[in-house]
């Protein structure tokens, strides 16, 4: 069934108001008309079915027909720190990031980002994150969009740290060295519902300077496996080895 | 260091002939010369460092001076057996899967694949996966280049999966009916060195019918998860999963 992220202020008790860009997706792309059901989730952890009871050009009005608990939410909060890659990475970042549960991502400048943001145009770019990030939510059955955060600087990442109960670093050396225990000692060490910040370099990754600052802010450095991930991989390679760890060994 | 993987026949117990277009890649993209050292794989378990001594056109040869031990295969042997998925999604597939350490790779025609291989054309896609797990293979620092088999019917396929000791079957309604023990569990079942298949379906999935013929041969239906995974990303969150489970956890 087709699912629809809706603010928190469209959704009453009883009934669904959805507006905007999704009005045109249910009734020209999707073709459907009063009695089709779909599944509207308010970000705020209330997912519903409903039925469409009445549409126009500007809205369409939903009746509740029943409340859902989907439970596809990672038990825990993992944000994405990504240092800024080349090209369209970071799309790829956030939609399979999103598909993979992760609850937040925090781009930022690291010392061998070759891209730097404009930050004039960085609110077009956040916004066109955002959207992405709301299909991949909707696509996989999420029931909330994870947030894409302002492009920090290296300072502001650091800063940030002590906010969140363990802090993984992705570190190439690391694997390269044959690193291999920390990452499943860091999550063993992780409680449901706890915030984990992961920190991922560019293309070449951090440097020894930002490693030398990340850690003493407290970040565990890691190896994600003995075979040298691409930047864009190692986000994927972590949120798969957090949902299985959490998700499907029990 | 840059690595190349050249032919068995290329690599003696003293040098090593490079060819092709890794010729142009040393001499013109590299700029490398005469006592430049490179990392050479020759696909067969044999891995060494080596330095240039004489640079032309057509050949580079390179003595070697160690002999490597880089231990980068993931220590079980990953199928993706992948249903023939929409555009350039098999790039990214093969391209992320060699990363992750995917051994082998089989495309298949699905009930839902939208796409048909036109068997006169499949020669020179089948060659341009190769190139794209030669690159990936060389970048994630691989001993082997993962083989791309040819386009399967699903009656290839079905006759395939006796020759694996474990065939894991990706299916989205045991996410969705939140079955969250099997991959865990058939993980657990495997035991280093052995031969694992995973069939994925293409968007749409698996039909029923498959599902019963798969599963009537031995595969055992997994969720990966609670959340629906795109084609393109249930293999990649597999191959991070068994990384995790078989060179993580220990």
């Amino acid at each position: 069934m087709q699912r629809y992220f809706v603010k928190k202020e469209q959704m009453t008790d009883k009934v669904v108001h959805i507006l905007g860009e999704d009005v045109k997706h249910i009734s020209k792309v999707m073709r459907m008309d009063v009695g089709d059901e779909v599944i509207c989730s308010n970000n705020h952890s209330r997912t519903v079915k409903c039925r469409l009871s009445n549409l126009s050009d500007k809205e369409i009005i939903a009746d509740i027909i029943e409340t859902l608990d989907p439970k596809t939410e990672l038990p825990v909060k993992v944000t994405i720190a990504q240092g800024l890659p080349k090209g369209d990475k970071l799309d790829l970042i956030i939609q399979k990031g999103t598909e993979l549960g992760a609850f937040a991502f925090l781009p930022f400048s690291a010392a061998r980002s070759i891209v730097k943001w404009d930050q004039k145009k960085a609110g077009k770019k956040i916004e066109r994150l955002e959207k992405i990030a709301k299909e991949a939510a909707e696509q996989s059955y999420r029931e909330r969009i994870p947030e894409v955060l302002n492009v920090h600087s290296f300072t502001d990442l650091k800063q940030k740290i002590s906010s969140y109960d363990v802090v993984i670093l992705a570190y190439e050396e690391s694997a390269k060295r044959g690193e291999q225990v920390q990452l499943a000692q860091q999550l063993a060490s992780v409680t449901l519902g706890q915030k984990v910040l992961v920190i991922i370099g560019p293309e070449g990754g951090i440097t020894e300077e930002e490693l030398g600052q990340l850690t003493e802010q407290g970040a565990i450095a890691c190896g994600f496996g003995p075979r040298i991930l691409r930047t864009e991989t190692a986000s994927l390679y972590v949120l798969a080895a957090i949902s299985y760890h959490f998700e499907l060994m029990r």
